[in-house]
């Protein structure tokens, strides 16, 4: 069921780089590269789970804590007028890497949300929003 | 911040109705009356919190163990081909109910989710979803 060639996977090995905002020993976060909107981040446990289903319920309860975390920091550096924390599972619910996370997706007044895993955002973009955010979570 | 005239206090309270399909000493789990697909399901803790970032971490936790244990339920009741797990902060992000709540929605294979917030389930078939979810979780 879970296969550990997915990018997020290769992210966490090291394998492959990302916009990364926090680390600790039982998940990461970093940018969207394909984001909804200016500030989307991901978390991402370091537990092998395809999903909402096969993760052992002691990780996801430490995955929502540190989604929570990385949220205020996000919170901080974006000010959005609000905010969605969005799990999928499944391609047909919108899953795109089997390695389950939490999308940290800010909400802006008059601006509508972009398309899922639709467009890639500059990279020199989200370095700086990166930035942005590991200097509102203290890192 | 938080206001306790909410319709979910009232629903946990006991003041009004709801199609219940889960409850314990933490949280309380109903069928979303204006569902975005058939099954669509709320998990509400009964401690007092507005959003993602005035909950406390511990309950956080809790709630979204209860929330993936709801979740198994309505898998196994509707066998959806994915799901969506979502939480909204502040109306510019959908929050309509300022009581901090985790969507359930099961996604199905051609069938567009409905918008948010927007119809009114017929009450027959929201007792039979409810019926349906808390035989799955053997309750």
């Amino acid at each position: 069921m879970y296969d550990d060639n997915n990018i997020f996977a290769k992210i966490i090995r090291g394998e492959i780089p990302s916009f990364k905002v926090f680390e600790d020993a039982g998940a990461i976060a970093f940018m969207d590269a394909m984001p909804q909107s200016e500030g989307h981040t991901l978390v991402v446990p370091k537990a092998q789970a395809r999903n909402f289903f096969d993760i052992e319920p002691a990780v996801l309860a430490e995955l929502i804590k540190t989604t929570q975390h990385v949220a205020r920091g996000v919170q901080k550096a974006f000010n959005p007028g609000g905010m969605r924390i969005i799990q999928f599972n499944e391609s047909v619910a919108g899953q795109t890497v089997f390695h389950i996370h939490f999308h940290i997706v800010p909400c802006y007044e008059g601006v509508p949300l972009r398309t899922h895993n639709r467009d890639w955002a500059d990279k020199a973009v989200l370095a700086q929003h990166a930035e942005r955010v590991k200097q509102a979570l203290g890192n």
